[in-house]
């Protein structure tokens, strides 16, 4: 029996088959065409389904953030990413997933380091490294060239780690958001150095690995990198769009919600707020802009969610004619299409008004 | 077998059950001794156990948000009150309730009304109707007496529905935010306006019903309120703090985290981030604050996480000589504790170093 979008109940997360498909397309196209090994960032779906597509399209495994995303994607790849240190509680559970995972994790202190050495050798597993550096990112990452050869050298010398490569996120490298080609040149300078060092140290790293959405499309351009890990292109947010890594067309997922007050005049009141949207702002150069809201109207983008409570989101219209009536839906672009997920358990599949499937948002949680 | 803070996986939230039950204890208090009825709502904690003991301590009932709260509530209560118009499929859902729960609902919209009465007639029940009135928040609520009036009538006409009085939400009274004497006596002064006109009209209303954390402990001196729905009072937040409404030693509620990184000069990183913290401003005056940052630690409230990646948090340790190692543990104390627990699934309840029982967020989702 179908279902239409009238029939669910709101607040709820939509996404677009069609534009999810396309999404997948592109950037598998775009690593295939440039010989760059695809490891998708599982945290913007949390979804086994959307997981295997991109394993489908050929991408060699995923990365996770979370021992629960590891667990989960366990079940569709055995070559998994944790791009995160397991420290203290945390890596017991990490080193007892299923015997065939081939884990990784990218880490950038000593410390880290003897924790999972010590924690693989009880488990009776070997674990890769990638080295963590940082490339302007100021988050986190090993600061030199140097650090990052003693580093290596240390992951080399545990027998129960093995020496998988270098990892960097380059979070800062965004288009339209000021410098871009000056940034790009400066992490090829950076990267340079540090693979200069390592290769010195007879410590050449087998993968380089890059992440992030809106500078994957432009990896290709710094050579020595051989692995991608963008996330949110599978659904695109409106912060995707303004960084120029996507269409406004390309946005697969809306926030699906209801208006319920019109009682105060230039507004509408919908049943999506802070716990459905998320208070993610719109960043500019200058930094986060409160000004552009929370989220935008699929078909009308000029129109934004102005301001929420936890479960009220508060349309500005004072700029417009629309005028919706209590009981109508609408559909929202939300400004971090990742944190949306994480806040819900279940997302809908649909083309048009049409509800085709749905899907567990499996590895949210902890 | 007792656990201690060091076994616990993190990024998790800690509730310190000695304040939670301070902070129950001292609520109950203020309401039995002005003799207002307390309707606590549960979008804070979300869990059963914490709105039994509400209930033992003589709340008349609880306030929820969403369909999912009014199930999980419908447990311990029969009356609860939906503070939030159910338009739409959610209305099929809410009169599902079990048949002894003595539902009321906030709403402010012709349209509500008749969508209700509809969905009442047909379940065989009678529902009980606030009608939402603005007093100064211009989110929702009706605009005027008139307006008040006309709505309390469309619903005294309707027989599947029971005018059980007026609701008002003071989210914009709020101690230490400026203004406060003022709002209050604005306050009363839009009350006693809307009170004459229903009084004029027949529609005596037989609960005056406000609510927010920060504007219950001085609703006594609004003599016509007979009923507060406070509900973040229960954990306390840094914001709670800052409005004067808790001091520092009553925020009942952290999140446990741990030091992943200190690569980076001048700063640690911590495995809690937006996705654990909830990116939630302070609020000044003026707004937003950006500057003061997302949560401060438990112990050391001068310290910030002043950046947050979804599952990194930027500790800014310029201006301190405390420098953690990795693995080390810490508490933040969030901004806002209601979106932190709408992020997790489970609570830890503990005392000092021990952890002494946890409970699932049970009314979490929809």
């Amino acid at each position: 029996m179908p279902a239409y979008l009238t029939d669910l109940e709101t607040p709820c997360v939509l996404v677009d088959l069609d534009r999810l498909a396309y999404n997948l397309d592109r950037m598998a196209a775009y690593a295939a065409l440039h010989g760059l090994a695809l490891r998708p960032h599982v945290k913007t779906h949390k979804a086994p389904r959307v997981a295997a597509e991109q394993l489908r399209l050929g991408a060699t495994g995923l990365t996770c953030a979370t021992p629960r995303e590891l667990e989960v994607m366990s079940d569709v790849t055995a070559d998994l990413l944790l791009a995160h240190p397991p420290v203290g509680a945390k890596l017991a559970r990490v080193l007892a997933l299923p015997p065939q995972v081939r884990l990784t994790v990218a880490l950038d202190s000593a410390a880290a380091v003897e924790q999972l050495a010590a924690a693989a050798r009880r488990a009776f597993r070997q674990v890769g490294v990638y080295v963590e550096v940082d490339v302007g990112m100021r988050r986190v990452g090993v600061q030199s060239p140097e650090e990052a050869v003693a580093l290596a050298e240390l992951v080399a010398s545990r027998p129960s780690l093995r020496y998988a490569g270098i990892a960097f996120y380059p979070g800062h490298v965004r288009e339209r958001m000021g410098e871009q080609d000056a940034k790009l040149s400066r992490l090829e300078t950076d990267l340079r150095a540090i693979l200069d060092a390592l290769n010195a140290a007879g410590l050449t790293p087998p993968v380089v690995s890059g992440g992030s959405t809106p500078a994957a499309w432009r990896m290709h351009e710094v050579p020595c990198v051989t692995e991608v890990r963008p996330g949110t292109y599978v659904y695109n947010d409106r912060t995707t769009e303004r960084t120029g890594a996507c269409d406004w067309d390309d946005c697969a997922l809306t926030v699906l919600a209801t208006v319920i007050s019109t009682s105060v005049a230039g507004q509408a009141v919908i049943d999506a707020g802070s716990k459905a949207l998320g208070r993610e702002p719109m960043e500019a150069a200058a930094g986060p802009n409160a000004a552009e809201g929370f989220g935008a109207l699929l078909d009308r983008p000029e129109l934004r969610v102005a301001r929420m409570s936890e479960e009220h989101g508060i349309l500005d219209l004072r700029h417009s004619d629309w005028r919706p009536s209590v009981g109508d839906q609408v559909r929202i672009v939300p400004n971090h299409a990742c944190i949306v997920v994480h806040l819900h358990d279940l997302v809908h599949g649909v083309r048009g008004e049409l509800v085709e499937t749905s899907w567990p948002v499996a590895a949210r949680g902890r």
